[in-house]
């Protein structure tokens, strides 16, 4: 993180800034699209929302992700512009720990910002990256020509796939396809949380320390048990959170 | 707007959209800054929690800046690069209509932006603009210096100030020199959304055109009457109705 002295420690919102700045950086990298500053905007105040702080719904997603992840025969993390940018260790970590395959996909395509994802990603030790030669490319039918690539190899095959920050039409595509989806996403009401089959609603930046935390944890278990997950219900004690944080906000102000 | 033939107006969120494009179009233009695009996400998330419409309590919030603006004898409108983006008709429409000086203030600080916002604004027919010329700057003594220089026959004569989209700590500062602060700010708990005197939570697409529209009756009008208005509790209204918006949406989740 570059530039990153400029931010006081003692700013009420240092740690948000911080985050901000990350994004910056990855645009000034080519990784993130401009597209992804707003987006990255746009989840920034549902976590604001949410008091910035992993709730318990977004715990228990997090053991639903860990387990499936675990349980999976052959996992696929995907990863766009913003993820590349605010996890870059953390995609690679868990790649290891879960035995999955990183595969690039990106909803703006754009074959220079996807080199730059590839270089980051190796940087930070990933050896095999997919998505990015088009002969293993197949194509999901129900998708515009620019985002309905996948690689033969990679999600293609999956049976679980890890989508963070993922637009609402490629998740549904995903699930028409069979897919289990995996994602991160901190508004609870997007059609991607609520097609999802395991909706994280969590800063990634958090959340993907504790999923491959507890991966980490539980890959050493000899028996998992996996509890009950109810994607929907999850997701509406997330919006009763936001509420109830939105009450205390009003109480302080 | 350039390419916006691109979203088809069945989208759901295609106005949204729409919006974010100007953005994006505003970018490439050299008005909006990196962080800008990330800014302007945030408030397109606390539009959606507001249910995309002018509230009442933004209505009234409307009235009173309204009010304000026509009985004020100095008036200046700040404007920044998203609001040059996004409103660079109607700030000059609404110059003309309060008989309101416009000032260039940037947070980023950055004289090539400066010069973009300045030939957005007279393409627009803006005849005079302040806050380029370095010789009028007067300095805030209480902003750091990159951020606290307000021109000498604008803000820092003015009575009242218009000053959409603004941060915390610039509003603090004019509040503390005893300026009238006006602001649009969609996120109701914001530092600057409590300390304005008066805070338009909208969307400025929608409310700026309501703020013209209105104040061009009011003028016609020979006695305006100001009704009592009490920004702490109409921004306590505009949570309530996000918390409301967000059961509704649940509900139909």
């Amino acid at each position: 993180m570059k530039s990153m002295t400029l931010i006081p420690q003692s700013h009420p919102r240092a740690k948000s800034l911080q985050i901000r700045e990350m994004l910056v950086n990855g645009f000034d990298q080519g990784l993130v699209a401009k597209e992804g500053l707003m987006a990255h905007g746009r989840g920034e105040t549902f976590d604001y929302l949410l008091g910035e702080r992993t709730s318990i719904s977004a715990k228990k997603a997090i053991k639903a992700a860990a387990v499936t992840l675990l349980a999976a025969s052959y996992p696929v993390i995907s990863v766009n512009g913003n993820i590349a940018a605010l996890c870059p260790k953390e995609i690679v970590h868990l790649s290891r720990v879960i035995h999955a395959k990183i595969e690039v996909n990106l909803f703006y395509a754009n074959d220079k910002r996807k080199k730059n994802i590839v270089k980051i990603l190796k940087k930070h030790g990933a050896k095999e990256i997919l998505g990015i030669n088009r002969k293993s490319s197949r194509s999901i039918s129900t998708l515009d020509s620019a985002r309905r690539f996948i690689d033969k190899d990679g999600i293609y095959l999956a049976d679980v796939v890890l989508v963070p920050l993922e637009d609402g039409d490629r998740t549904q595509a995903l699930r028409k396809i069979k897919k289990i989806v995996i994602t991160f996403d901190l508004n609870p009401l997007s059609r991607t949380s609520q097609t999802a089959n395991i909706t994280i609603v969590d800063n990634v930046i958090r959340g993907m320390k504790e999923l491959i935390n507890l991966t980490k944890t539980l890959s050493k278990k000899k028996n998992i048990q996996m509890n009950k997950f109810d994607n929907k219900k999850n997701l509406s004690q997330s919006v009763i959170e936001i509420k109830k944080h939105l009450t205390r906000r009003l109480h302080n102000a």
